[in-house]
């Protein structure tokens, strides 16, 4: 991963430092093992153990060796040997293929990065239950399809997004669960030099069991499983993201991700506030779905093993890691530091002219009508319908014959009256209904007949009594529409303690 | 595909009824290709000819003779030669492998449905140039990072999605050529039996060229191609809707997708009008990436051929070009009825405060007091954010101690309070910036003595002579702002006749 | 799915006719739901359930309804309501939003479909089993890289298939378990008119738990997982598939896929039996993953959900179960009759002229010659790979000057003397080395100097005693080198009942 | 990349030192534009020239400022502003956005790694073009589906590689063209500040042509195209790669990947050659299958631009350089000194047993059998079908019964058997048809009757005349079934100047 955005401690855990220093535990384990079968003299272990935690790696040299031969394990188990003396040689790497030492630190390897990515998590994780809690009263409206829908508290809204992730922490356990299965099984995988009860013991101390059935390699498809989950967790993020991205729409932002008071928006425009880390995330899931694609395909491979994955495994996991780790890195900054334009959202509620409620409103008007005025199922419907599209009447001027301008000169002059008029009333839909105002409009076929009928119903219904009317009204309080959200905080956050 | 997004001629051209149809027109053209080579006896092809053309397949019969045997081609060649007398049979598929029937039909196939989608294409084109040229002064703020940036008119803004459509077109016209090249050259491409001279002439007679190298296929990285570039069609057209879908959001809506007078927007939400027709891009376009995935992988085969290609080809092709004819049909259908808020676009521009101009209003700082005024590059930069950040402030309001409210009670009441407030007042930065109005913010660095110092500057050069006022006001005019668009138009639509 | 690829009981399950019925199913869920909560009439399902059950849904009017209202559930509600009394009509879909009707019947699909999926794959899994254990003690060569490595039986190699499906199978069961939770939670997921407690009863009754947290929809992420477990079970069944046909190259088969008495290999080479069916799996894989890619990119909508995962939930979830179950089919049609050329295997191994026991033949060379001849390390395989070098020196022969025939009449006549070429001499490294036979060989860097005190060592070794020449020999045993196989019998294979 | 598999001179190209060395020529250019112009006045450019050159960028300081404001482009105009005197500054991206700056250079970033792609390609074509005239006569079995088909010249399989390259290389050169269009067109791409002729004459100082139609970045379907073809090429290296491997397999091995000296095969077996180069091409493969995923999806973005593709094209076209670069050392490597194994082509062809002239065979029976003996069309085919099972009899020994061992011990004295029992007899289709050797076989449905019929009129053909017998032994020389290959070589070799 380019230096922009690698992380430090995702490159150590992938070096080659820590690389031989696995393989070397590996080796260890292998020989303690067989000690502690009696295979091997007693102290063996000890004295191998001694010798070369005393003498680290040469790095340099182990490279050059692998240039000559090859074969970086080789290499590897050249230099080591040659610090023992010739009696305790022939302990080392006995009997052993290359993978039955590097399968497991390379599985240890994934362990590691892992837990720096669900240390992350984890701080996002909380950061995200603190954004909900904050906001359990923050009042805005969800949108379905780009277009408001119902109203919603912002913390009910990110309960959406924490329980998206725990969906994916629970694939991510299974994922990682059985990557705790391992193999030292020799060159095809029927032990043919190895013991099952070395492999058994030597991998036990190491916290792994036995993956019974494995060739020269353990399965790719469990390997994949883990990139898929980590690739979903990504994708998921990016989803979060790209909501506040669309939140963050200028014209009346609702949310912002951090600006920094030396930042500058754009080099032309000084204006801007661009929302560049959360669009970065989009990119990153880009690639997060390229590595996974590449280490998905790493479950083909031929009869007992080719080596066509190993180049995958070094580059395309890394990689992974570094981008997840990335992506959550972002997400806590932006979280935890963002704007929420509360104000902007109440103008958002007032503006939307009571549509927030419509279900309602429908539901409401066949309970009272259906029965009593006889009003077909459809009718409902097409009544509240009728009223929305009358609400914004005056707001989302439809020009039903597209005239557009003839040229700039005539642009300038419509801006400069456009900048004069009045702000049109805010007419809710609550009111149109209540008070029989139902209209006409291009866009729908009701006729002026049915108009007129509705609003006969309509004013009959409500003309009646006080009791319909202030059932009517408490429809559009977000006290009553919100008063179920609370079983979802108490469902989806954890219980403070 | 599925009857719900199949076209019936993409499926025709695609069936069993075409496909034999084609196979019949290779052999005969192969017939014909010897007989002009004086191989076989004059009048051959002709007789053949009229046999079969009087005697369509029955392809009953074939499928169930493909079950028996395994091999279609096979299938096809006994149910076309029981037809002939013994004398003729001999001529038929003579000394030819499978694929050197099957290979052209198979381009020929794809040249049919490439066929159906360059007259979509063209259509949906046409549709676009007429959408850019109406709107050719409809003047809007064009978007980056999802924020206001500067103004474009809305004709323009169509030029770059024809601009991308342009450029892909290219990339297409190079991918189709390379697939007038088909090969007959026998099993294992090295015209064992077959002859390089019949072959010539056979494809010349479909005007086709001899690919020469082919193995027993033609190599799959020239489908390939054709596949990468109909995927790409359909990202930029999904990029296209996208655009519009982004400028559809509800609230202060742009443009809108058709709505028909009978369309129910959503079940439970009678005021919605979701554009659901661009959504089902996305979804289109998702599909075409995995079968181009799947196309793509085809490239790979084993030595002369093996026959993983085949399964994918029958069904990925089939279903990327149903996906990308659906697209075309889909944008079609919303570009040719497409509603444009054009005051809703004005009401934008008015709202944005003059920051549309925010570039060219730094640059004439520049002009007059870097050298007048010893004013640092960075500081105009800082000048005219300062006052886009002051012309927002009333709107956007900033909470920087982050207070939600705490109960579904207080979320009533400051919706009810909010309902009542007047509509903020516009200051532009046009204004803010001449008048020497410029206040510090809490969201950038500028101390109270820059913003005293900035302010004299301003006040001393607007103050000055009429001529820097009026260059000043222009600068926010579309007519001074929009002057380059035409070079676009000129550029970019073909002329009309 | 097009005929030729598509599963009549999968088609079933995704058709019109099984989604409308598990809709209806949902509808009367929710009304029995509330029943059972006292919200509603008792009696109100039952009489709803019988009116609707003697009245199944009319298609075609459904059709039509959608193609005018654009929107196919509410179609349907139109459809179903019309059946019932005006009083009954105002239960149905009551304050519900369709994505409420459609969550759960679209998961009950899912369901549907793998479970035709898990049947298929028992079926296949026991003819798996089956073949293992038939072939314990059929020996073959283990290959890695393509290069014969180790003996190793036959079964012993399906149980690495066996055993990364049963990996694989723990993957499928966690990703199904996650999609036993469902919604029913309203149009943005809060409950807005819908209560948690008839969601909690109504889901229940279909053996369903609510998720919570859910949208309009819930998570995609959750069925992204189902199919890139799908796509890993196809990928590890092509790798299986792969393995057969890798070793159903002519030449020397050593298994083959049943070949029909009937079959034709080829149009134009009637000698060739081609793995056609093991083939297909290869192009069915490549479009499995092109499904999963566009079903794992369905984890992105806008906010409380857009509508682009729809078009590909219906295309690609049908087609790629459709590919799952062909594969499967294939699978279990070729390995429930497939050729094992056991004699092959073992005229293989002889040819292989004992090198698949160089593995033990060094440890033995390191066990008696590291330390009474001071053997180095890296000297015991030196030994061993120049024995196994000059094994094969009269086989593989290299020319060293690589010099080519400059003719065809140059190639007819070597073919001719190749014919009448006797067999060259089968020698083993067991006998090479054990009889001091070493030769230096230009392809490795063993002096003659080292060749001399080599075979001198090996004279020495092998001619003091006859235990040392039993044990020598008996490393070259089947019996010996498979000793430890039947641990993976025991550990892998399902308990015989 | 990672330092295994990065190339210098590509991570020299994607380094910051280039990069801004890029970024400061296009500033200059546009300056030198703007003199041109005479915008500004004359000597400007040569002023800041000189400045500049002799002040390379302070890379450290750059990168300091980068985090501070967040802006990478802007950092940079900032550090090369300060170095000049004031008059000077306004001259310096004067009017321009970032993407002004950055567009232009990024595409002469991808030219100087696509040169080296190119020159790395032109290497490797020359090797493989002299290996396809070397083994113009080296003959050889072409296999489809893994079966022995028909002969084949290594020569010609080469040029089947070449053709493949051919296609790409066109493809390549398309794509490339696309890549010489710029833009220079403001902040959304209509010119606000910058003009038309001053983008013209600047991007023509660096031979670039304007891209008209760009937003505020050039549209993404462009880089798209290249990253898809680089992806091809690295598909069909692969193909290529492949096709060796699958001939590399040990037991009558036909080419072999150069093996060093000091090599060794395996730490647990020393007597493999395994092809570790060419399998690390399809790891390699299917890294550039996801970067080219990312890439592509860069197509996607909001309106006229957001900033999701910037990391995608930071890393992932590093890293698809990288592995193209790398993909095409690794082949010209192995192709420059690959093994060739002549004679055991030739064992391969006289062991087919002439079934690789089966579709000669089976034309020359009908040329003579088909009128004089009234023999089917399907019939012929048949009888050579039938020689062909007769002459594998003896070799691929079919066990109807399929009777497995059951012990270890049998296993054992099966092979001490086997390593006893003589070669079988090599009997070829050529003498079992021409002397009417047919038998019954349980793998066809030929009876009895049927064979001795087809006997009895073959022993009637060939008794008839010494002719007839030559024509058909001719039927299997090389020298007859190659002769048109001549026509491949002198299409698609160079021709040798």
């Amino acid at each position: 991963m380019i230096q922009r955005y690698a992380n430090a401690e995702i490159e150590r855990i992938f070096g080659d430092e820590n690389k031989t220093f696995l393989w070397q535990e590996m080796e260890l384990v292998v020989i303690e093992a067989k000690e502690d079968l009696k295979m091997i003299p007693e102290g063996t272990h000890k004295k191998i153990k001694q010798i070369w935690e005393s003498n680290p790696i040469d790095l340099k040299w182990w490279l050059a060796k692998d240039e000559e031969i090859h074969h970086d394990l080789n290499a590897f188990i050249f230099e080591r040997v040659q610090l023992l003396p010739t009696e305790l040689q022939k302990y080392v790497h006995e009997k052993m293929t290359s993978f039955d030492t590097e399968e497991t630190p390379f599985l240890k390897i994934l362990h590691l990065a892992n837990e720096v990515v669900e240390n992350k998590f984890d701080t996002y994780y909380s950061t995200l239950v603190n954004f909900a809690t904050k906001n359990r009263f923050t009042i805005t409206i969800a949108r379905t399809h780009g277009q408001e829908a119902e109203l919603k508290s912002l913390g009910a809204r990110s309960l959406s997004w924490i329980a998206e992730l725990d969906s994916v922490h629970q694939q991510w356990e299974n994922a990682i669960e059985q990557t705790y299965s391992s193999r030292i099984s020799g060159a095809v995988g029927n032990y043919g030099s190895m013991s099952p009860k070395v492999e058994e013991r030597a991998l036990s101390l190491l916290r792994f069991e036995p993956f019974y059935g494995a060739t020269q390699i353990l399965p790719r498809s469990i390997h994949a499983s883990l990139a898929q989950v980590l690739c979903n967790l990504v994708l998921v993020l990016d989803k979060i993201a790209h909501d506040v991205r669309l939140n963050a729409r200028s014209g009346r932002p609702l949310l912002q991700e951090p600006f920094k008071k030396t930042q500058t928006g754009s080099s032309a425009m000084p204006h801007k506030k661009n929302p560049i880390q959360l669009e970065q995330i989009e990119g990153l899931a880009r690639l997060a779905k390229g590595y996974t694609l590449a280490i998905t395909e790493n479950i083909h491979t031929w009869e007992e093993r080719a080596i066509e994955q190993s180049c995958v495994e070094r580059i395309a996991w890394l990689d992974l890691f570094s981008v997840v780790v990335r992506v959550l890195d972002v997400m806590q900054k932006v979280f935890s530091n963002i704007t929420v334009y509360r104000e902007n959202m109440l103008k958002e509620i007032v503006d939307a002219r009571g549509t927030y409620a419509a279900s309602e409103a429908k539901e409401f008007l066949k309970k009272y009508l259906s029965e009593s005025a006889n009003l077909g199922y459809e009718e409902s419907y097409r009544i509240v319908q009728l009223a929305c599209f009358n609400a914004f009447e005056t707001v989302n001027l439809i020009d039903f014959e597209d005239k557009a301008p003839q040229s700039l000169a005539e642009a300038d002059s419509l801006l400069d009256i456009q900048k004069n008029k009045p702000a049109p009333e805010v007419i809710s839909i609550e009111e149109i209904i209540s008070s029989g105002l139902l209209r006409i409009n291009k866009q729908l076929v009701a006729t002026e007949e049915d108009v007129t009928r509705y609003n006969g119903l309509l004013l009959n219904l409500f003309g009646k009594k006080k009791g319909v009317i202030e059932e009517w009204h408490n429809l559009f309080q977000p006290s009553f529409l919100l008063q179920k959200e609370h079983v979802l905080f108490d469902k989806i956050l954890p219980p403070v303690e």
